[in-house]
């Protein structure tokens, strides 16, 4: 009679075994002061307790951009703020767990982006989820309009909100304006998208759908997590680099990417943070983020706002890379921003790139395989940055060129 | 045309206001090495930055029960990992985010709990909505029993899951042995349920849950948020005090509460565990702990697992503030464990004692109010700890006694 739950479970993973899409995460050690080198403990050697069997591997594929996390700055910030509070922040925000640094950071955030307010919570993906599920529950009969390639976050807090759903071509704004005349005009209206998108590294007709919102009568959402930080003049994003933040009801970020922490946030007005901050459930009962946390993010934004030699460098390095890569005839995949996909074009292959580059010329970088980009697309995602010397990317291209001709795959004649 | 959009947010608002139960999170900033005793920055005073109007206040309501968010193992261990590795992960668990200190981290955890592995997330909250959404989805047909007193994040990975739910009142093993025999045989089952309720302070009939469990089939999750680190002879909670870890398929708990940390964590089967790894969406796309939280957290738990020195002080505190609670008359409610609920049975009193103790005696403990509590039962949850002295108690007490005749509230005759 009893199910055999463990029979259940172990057909769900080997589906994903049988897919080639079974995630190993490799176990490493970044070292600070050192970035992007880190320790690789090499899961093969069963515990990878053994020094003789770590490694010391460049890490390519990290979202922290601009190498913050190891800014002196930042430690140092965190280091007093561990030594003035303590570890935790003991609590929710509401019973004991709102700490001054919180209240500093939300000021610090919502300045960045020119909004009356700000609302953080423990992970960007809580950041969305917890805001377009309330923002779009509070308004009955709203109607949310959607990239279609929007992250999953966002497509959960819209799926938890129950609210109704209309998705629009990437980046398609003659389909989302198509979209937007077909709905009730009396209906409330979000249109939720991001700025640079993450897979692709291409960018957002902004303005454009603010044009269309201003139309409809629809609310912004933007998710600006790519490009916090990295873009405008005080690092506040795309919409601070193309004077649009006035434009946007809501922009959301993270201090877990270019800020160098972890965490997420949203910016908007008053009363619509006070709305997601009063009703969000996720946000709510949620033990808060440690103080050291929020004020190694606080030191990070602050030095952001007032230098811009990290995004310079972090420019020019993805540019050269890019140029080195088409110089040797690698079919880099158009991208606007910082990102740099390679397109590889097979998910095994793709695998077995990333193993060689690891195991024989300790490069790490995942590979980007189905359901996280269509099939077909499977490709490296290289996020170089100012830790990134010329002689890495020298490393980079050399071993790029062996473990490419090793696989059979094609470059471009040069 | 165009919506209102502001009116609604702030009707929402004001709704809240209307009944009570708007929160005002009190600004506060722990002080390291001299636990229980905040800054308060008095929220009154506009800004909140002029030193002249910040005072020490007491804390008596963190969840971070132990004091282990100050103690120096713990704070060691973060600062070391913090030069070592940096602030954050740099990416999710999957893309260069998995640092060798989570992998440490999970195998604790799994060896606390008696289980072959451990999966660790950024919130109890998240550990909840992720594992119970998945697990639910997972099985076509499942159906979850839950207790209608469970944490909201149980209620939402429910939710999300889409399953059918079947709510069992609280702790009521015969109204949940009718919900299993009036189940078809056949369907997958997952019973969830708390030990230590946190706003009662009561405990689950654990052994006869899981005695359930064995006659229908079904898989037993519990949470364990409040007495991890706090009960059995290594910290392991009450399932560990009573010898009933074996018997549970899904242990959960939380780094943020007798850890002193933040964070969360599932132990369960290596089967079933990597099941929530490679499906939930809201663990895969998120970035990971930042390394320090996991060091600092996996320096509590070794603490705490050879330490039972804060368990027994927490426990004689919590006997002690409740008995003297009770000498002078005060309503403590029952309570099986650690927690000290003092009945209030007013909302807007509740609010008004809080208000008094912190202003006119520098005690900080935040009112709990309908809809965290049913209405008629407001109260204060007050959490001593070894933190918290016999003079402190003293001071307490009578600033309790000054406040309750204050607002006309009864004691009992002495």
């Amino acid at each position: 009679m009893a199910m055999d739950y463990d029979k259940v479970f172990n057909d769900a993973i080997k589906a994903l075994q049988d897919e080639g899409r079974y995630r190993q995460f490799a176990d490493i050690k970044r070292r600070r002061g050192n970035f992007p080198m880190a320790t690789h403990y090499d899961g093969r050697t069963a515990g990878g307790e053994r020094a003789a069997d770590n490694r010391t591997v460049a890490v390519w594929c990290s979202n922290d951009y601009l190498g913050m996390g190891e800014h002196s700055k930042v430690l140092a910030a965190m280091h007093e703020a561990l030594d003035e509070c303590g570890a935790g922040a003991g609590g929710t925000r509401n019973i004991a767990g709102t700490n001054h640094y919180h209240v500093l950071l939300e000021r610090e955030l919502a300045d960045l982006h020119g909004k009356e307010a700000a609302l953080i919570f423990t992970s960007g993906y809580i950041s969305n989820e917890a805001t377009l599920s309330t923002l779009a529950s509070v308004m009955p009969g709203c109607i949310v309009f959607s990239d279609e390639l929007n992250h999953a976050s966002m497509i959960q807090g819209i799926r938890h909100s129950r609210a109704e759903k209309r998705i629009f071509r990437h980046n398609d704004t003659a389909h989302l304006e198509a979209l937007l005349a077909d709905a009730p005009a009396d209906a409330p209206k979000i249109i939720a998208f991001e700025s640079v998108y993450s897979m692709d590294g291409d960018i957002a007709p902004i303005a454009e759908i603010c044009d269309l919102a201003d139309a409809y009568g629809a609310i912004t959402y933007l998710d600006e997590v790519h490009a916090v930080g990295l873009y405008g003049p005080r690092g506040g994003g795309i919409a601070d680099r193309d004077g649009l933040m006035h434009r946007l009801d809501v922009i959301e970020g993270t201090l877990g990417k270019a800020f160098g922490i972890m965490g997420g946030y949203i910016t908007a007005s008053t009363n619509l943070v006070d709305v997601i901050r009063s009703y969000a459930s996720s946000f709510i009962f949620t033990t808060a983020l440690a103080p050291a946390l929020a004020a190694g993010a606080l030191a990070s934004i602050r030095h952001l706002k007032e230098s811009g030699v990290e995004r310079d460098q972090h420019q020019e390095r993805a540019a050269t890379l890019k140029q080195r890569l088409r110089d040797e005839g690698f079919p880099v995949m158009d991208s606007e921003s910082h990102i740099v996909p390679l397109l590889v074009g097979d998910p095994v292959k793709c695998k077995r790139l990333t193993d060689l580059l690891l195991h024989e010329h300790r490069i790490y970088v995942q590979p980007i395989n189905y359901p996280t980009v269509p099939k077909g697309t499977e490709r490296l995602r290289l996020t170089p940055g100012p830790c990134h010397s010329d002689a890495m990317i020298d490393h980079l291209i050399g071993a790029l060129k062996q473990a490419w001709h090793e696989l059979g795959l094609q470059r471009r004649a040069a």
